[in-house]
């Protein structure tokens, strides 16, 4: 077995000190990443608050950049000292007509994720990205374009699918209005990728200060969403509407907003169920959706539109020592807009 | 102004009673229809029952077949003596998206409905389908193909367009599964519809004699909704589900029966908010839908494709002078499927 050095959590709540532990012995297919940078998400914030107690410890962690250190005999795709990255699922059944479409992150036997997840060959619980060493399957590793900043580029591999995702989807594009909700870690990012895809971009925001940043980053409006009256003027106005907001809120007003046929991808999880006014679903035959991450295929375009278009994440780059501290802010919300760790501090 | 007799509701919850009113003089793109039968939809029932008494007398009834007896002169597509429909929407704006997509069911300034609706040129309200004539414009009438029986054809009007749109639009057909939920007026249209289509169609229902009736009809499949086995192993299996119960009722377990990238189409109105657990609609990344009618291209298209296809609605037909026993039955949901007035009788 392979030792590597990360960040663990030993108790929900607990801080997360540094901990020894093993990493496979590299498989045929297996590829050994040195990593350089990895991004904090929210889920990563409710794995070490939250998380069950009975699989600790755990190392949390799933937006990863990095260098190949080591290939298994039958990996052709990866040679040492490739740039790469590694996002949330490192591995899926391969059968299911998700995996077969390389949406494997939709599994229909449910994805192996990056960690607290079932490895499916010894049954072992995988561990995360804030480590020195992630082994994973190459099918589940990305090149990273060299253009790309590796640290900037961490967050892409969550955050980034996420938000990428549903404008592919959608088709967000030139001739169409994309609304972003939630200008945060996710919103930012779906801002910066529909007005890079060449579409009208409307930012829908809580505060002048959010609408401002949300015009810097690329939207041609920024709508506050606690003014009625500028909601009314948003009817009928949006092919796509991306809802980043985690918080339970009402979708109403945001289906309102949409065309004909138009589209509310949420891809943030409130704690509660949505709450959804049939009229407003049915009036313009519209649609409520979900999305989350995507599969092999997809991430690997993303990357290569990042690099293409110069996207990246606004990001504050932390040395991993201070990840505690990095983890409180990111609970009171004090972050631009997403947290990325130097793993080599 | 052109007088006739219709079925009136003179208070909310009243019975209906014979009433001479008046149809305007024809305008140069109106035609005037001899109403030979008269489909009995939900919404009139909730009409006559719950309307705004304040708009009584009131004439409901959005479903007829009948005869042109009488054109305006620039009246081009239709002639005396031709076998026509009408349905639920008379006139619209012409100008918004919608209505340039032919979508005028959706038009973005509201349609004109065809009764309670405040006619665009007089502004005076317009009055429905349960009497002996109806006057509208041209390019809201539709030609009833002669294969196609002018009783059973009248639910198309409205129930079967709500049932056809969704299959339509997210192609229903060969290689395709279909999930149909309650077996009433609209979901044993969704059967026919998707089974004439060539989608492989599995009726979800809550009875075992439900359930035999949808295998009649055409599904492939009965699925007992309230067995959660049965439920279990539906899991990704539907890539569209036309969900027609007007009850309120979770959804999660509709969601989860389909495949990836699937859609639930709803197009009940239950009269509280959908609630949906926001996990069901993200893995998988699909779809919660809404619609309820169609515009006036896919209307016709539904009408030939029921005459290419034999497809026609099960129906009681009854005279019209039986309406009010007939509205006790259906608010009691004894009728299979739907009730269509003579209206000679």
């Amino acid at each position: 077995m392979r030792q590597t050095t990360g960040w663990a959590v030993h108790a929900p709540g607990a801080p997360l000190t540094p901990w020894t532990f093993e990493r496979r012995d590299l498989r045929d297919d297996d590829v050994a990443v040195t990593v350089h940078y990895s991004g904090i998400c929210g889920s990563d914030l409710r794995a070490v608050r939250h998380g069950d107690a009975a699989s600790m410890p755990l190392v949390a962690g799933h937006e990863m950049t990095g260098t190949v250190t080591a290939v298994g005999p039958a990996v052709t795709r990866f040679q040492v000292g490739d740039p790469v990255a590694v996002g949330n699922v490192v591995d899926s059944c391969g059968t299911c007509p998700a995996c077969l479409d390389h949406s494997e992150n939709w599994c229909y036997a449910y994805p192996t994720v990056t960690y607290h997840g079932k490895d499916r060959v010894d049954g072992t619980m995988t561990q995360g990205g804030f480590a020195q060493e992630y082994v994973a399957r190459e099918a589940f590793v990305y090149h990273l374009p060299p253009q790309l900043d590796a640290a900037a580029a961490a967050p892409l591999l969550c955050a980034g699918a996420t938000a990428f995702a549903p404008l592919r989807h959608w088709q967000a594009g030139p001739g169409k209005t994309v609304g972003v909700v939630g200008i945060g870690g996710l919103g930012h990012l779906g801002v910066k990728f529909a007005h890079a895809m060449g579409a009208h971009v409307i930012a829908f925001t809580t505060s002048q200060d959010k609408a401002a940043q949300a015009r810097a980053l690329g939207a041609d409006e920024a709508i506050l969403s606690t003014d009625p009256e500028q909601m009314n003027a948003a009817q009928w106005r949006c092919d796509l509407i991306l809802d980043t907001v985690g918080a339970p809120h009402r979708l109403d007003a945001y289906l309102r907003a949409l065309t004909l046929d138009g589209t509310l991808c949420t891809v943030g999880i409130p704690d509660q169920d949505w709450q959804v006014d049939p009229m407003s679903l049915l009036y313009g035959a519209k649609r409520l959706a979900g999305g989350g991450g995507d599969g092999t295929r997809r991430v690997q375009e993303m990357l290569d539109f990042c690099a293409t278009h110069s996207v990246l994440p606004e990001v504050e780059v932390v040395p991993a020592s201070d990840i505690n501290h990095a983890l409180s802010r990111l609970e009171a919300n004090d972050v631009r807009y997403r947290f990325v760790l130097d793993m080599s501090k």
